[in-house]
C-alpha cells in the first residue's frame, strides 16, 4: 500500500527569519524524519514569480532558503526535496487542470478578492494592476498537490481555501475523466507558534520587524537587544504574558526553562538580563546549524546538485503519473 | 540573419471538411513550400482541451488532421510540423507569461466576453459554466507565438485580438525583464475563400452542413448532389452569383473553368449536370491526396514518428530560448 503522502511548499521570497523558523521550518523538518509517511518538500519558485520580484532576489532567496532547510537537517533520504521549476510536469498538469477549473471558483479566492476590495476602496477598477499570476495560482497549487497523490497538506488557516479548491478541481476532473486524483486534506495546526517581531507585532517582512535567522552571533545579540520592552526598572515585577521578549524566549525554551523565566519576570529580572538569556538560548539552538548554513551557502553547486537529485526522484513519480493523466484527457501517442 | 518566422496553429477538433480545406489548409500548405521563411505549423491539442471534448474524439481528430496536412503535401523539410503537447516548454513559458499578464487584458477577450454576454442574456451569473481554460487561453496562444520569435501569424479577422494580446504581453515582459520577445504581427487575408455548406450557409460544423474532406468518391458525389439549389428547370437561365453550388465549384476552379461554368449557368445548365461537374472537379483535385490520406491514416505510428521528429526540431529552438527566458526572470541554476 502507498504510504500516506504529505506535501509542503516553501515560497522562495525573502530571507528566512526567526518567525519562519519557529512557525514553519522547525516543525516541518521534524516531520521530514517520519519514515512512516512519504513527504515532499518543494521550493515554490513558480509561485514566487507571481510576486514579480527582481530576478536576482529570486535566485538569492532560493539559495538562502534551500541552504536553510538543508542546514537545519531536512532528511533528504526520507523526504523528496525539489525545486518546483525543475519539474516541467507540474505546468503540464496545471494547464490540464486549468481546463477543468470553473472560473467562478477562482473569483472566490481570498487573495484575489482582497486585491479587488483594495482596488474598490481606492476607487480603482476592480482588476486594476491585478496580474493573471495572482488570479491563476490556486490552479498551480492544485497541480503541485495533485501531482503526487498527496493525502495531507499542513497549512495555516489562511491556506485552507486553497486545499478546498484543489479538492474541487480534482473532484470535477475525476468525475469527467475517471478517478485519477487523490482528494487532499488540509491539516491545520492551530497551536503553531506565531512569533512577535522586534516591535511586538507578528514577525513579518511587511512590518519590517524581523530578525533574520542566520545573523552572525554579534548581530543576533544586537537584534535581540532591540526588542521593544516597557520602562519597568530592574527589580520591578514584569508580566511575561504582556512581553514580546518572553514569547520569543518561550518559543525556543523547553517547559522547565519557560517556567523558570516566567518566575524570573515576576521576580523583576532586568530587561537587559532577560534579553541576554534570550540571545543565549536562541544562539545555542542555532549555532551549529549556522555553521552548516555558512558552509553550505558557500557551495551553491552542492545545493544545486541536491535539488537536482530531488527533482529526479520527484519526476520518477510525476512523469508516469502525468502520462496517465494525459491519456485520460486524450493527449495520446497516435500509434 | 534570422529568416522571417511564420507560425500557424491548427486546432485539433472535428473532422476536416471542404470549407477548412479551401479556407485554411490549402493556402497554408502552399506557404509551407516558401523556403524564404521559417514556418512552424502545430497541432494545437492543448487548445482543443479547452473544449472538453471526449478523449477519444480528441485523439481521432488529431490523427485525422495530422494525416490531412501530410497527405496534402505539407513540406516538413522546410516547415517545422509538431504537436503542441510534445513541447513542454510551451507550458513553462505560459506560466511565466501568466505572471506578466494583466487580468484586465483577459477580461476584454472576445470569446470570454461572448460567453459572459450569453450568460447574462439567459439571466445567469456572468461566469456561469465558464472554465479557466476559456479565460486563460490567450496566454497559451501568446506562448505558442512568442516561443519561436514569430514575426507573422496568418489569421482571420476574429483572431486579430489574440495577436494584439500577445504583443501586449510581450511588450510588458520586455519592459520588465529585457528585450527577449519579438513582437508578432497578424497577417489578415481578407480574400480568404469562405465556402458555403450544403444548405447555402457558411460551411461549419455548428450548422451541420459540412462535406467531409476525405469522403470516398461515391459518398463525395452523393454529398455534392445534396447541395441545395432552386427549382429552375434545365434550360432555364440560372444566376451563378446566387448559387452555393457555383461558389463551391468556383473555389476549386481556375479562372477559365470558372468563366465557362458561369456561362453554362446563364445558358441554363441542369442542376444535376452542374453538380456532376462540381463533383468531378473536386474529386480530381482530391483523389491523389485521398489515396495518400487513406494510406497514412492506416499507419498512425508513421504519423506519430513524423510529429515526434517535428517536436525535436521545435525543441532545438524552444529549449535554449526558454532557458534565456528563465534566466531573465530569475529561475536559474544555483551554481
Amino acid at each position: 500500500m502507498k504510504k500516506r503522502t504529505v506535501l509542503t511548499g516553501i515560497t522562495t521570497t525573502g530571507t528566512p527569519h526567526l518567525g519562519n523558523y519557529v512557525g514553519a521550518i522547525k516543525p516541518a523538518i521534524e516531520s521530514s524524519r517520519n519514515s512512516g509517511v512519504q513527504s515532499y518538500y518543494f521550493l515554490a519558485d513558480y509561485h514566487a514569480l507571481v510576486k514579480n520580484d527582481s530576478p536576482d532576489r529570486m535566485v538569492q532567496s532560493t539559495l538562502e532558503i534551500a541552504a536553510t532547510w538543508l542546514a537545519l537537517g531536512l532528511d533528504t533520504r526520507n523526504a523528496v526535496f525539489y525545486r518546483q521549476s525543475d519539474i516541467p510536469e507540474i505546468l503540464e498538469l496545471t494547464w490540464i487542470l486549468t481546463c477543468s477549473t470553473a472560473k467562478g471558483l477562482m473569483n472566490r479566492a481570498h487573495a484575489y478578492k482582497a486585491a479587488v476590495q483594495a482596488n474598490l476602496d481606492q476607487g480603482e477598477d476592480a482588476d486594476h494592476a491585478v496580474m493573471m499570476g495572482l488570479f491563476c495560482y490556486p490552479v498551480l497549487m492544485a497541480a503541485d498537490i495533485l501531482m503526487f497523490g498527496t493525502h495531507e497538506v499542513p497549512v495555516g488557516r489562511d491556506q485552507v481555501q486553497h486545499l478546498e479548491m484543489a479538492r474541487d478541481i480534482a473532484a470535477r476532473f475525476n468525475h469527467h475523466y475517471g478517478e485519477l486524483f487523490t482528494l487532499p486534506e488540509a491539516v491545520v495546526d492551530d497551536h503553531v507558534a506565531v512569533l512577535p517581531g522586534q516591535d511586538g507585532r507578528k514577525m513579518s517582512k511587511s512590518y519590517n520587524n524581523t530578525i533574520p535567522l542566520w545573523l552572525p552571533e554579534k548581530k543576533l545579540r544586537k537584534a535581540i537587544m532591540k526588542i521593544v520592552t516597557n520602562s519597568l526598572e530592574p527589580g520591578e515585577p514584569k508580566d511575561p504574558d504582556d512581553s514580546a521578549l518572553f514569547l520569543i524566549y518561550a518559543a525556543f525554551a523547553d517547559s522547565a526553562q519557560r517556567e523558570a523565566m516566567r518566575q524570573a519576570y515576576r521576580d523583576g529580572i532586568a530587561w537587559g538580563e532577560a534579553k541576554q538569556q534570550t540571545f543565549e538560548l536562541i544562539n545555542a539552538e542555532l549555532s551549529e546549524a549556522r555553521e552548516r548554513y555558512m558552509d553550505l551557502i558557500a557551495r551553491p553547486a552542492d545545493i544545486e546538485a541536491e535539488l537536482k537529485a530531488g527533482a529526479e526522484k520527484a519526476r520518477e513519480w510525476a512523469r508516469p503519473f502525468l502520462d496517465r493523466v494525459r491519456d485520460a484527457v486524450g493527449l495520446r501517442s497516435l500509434g
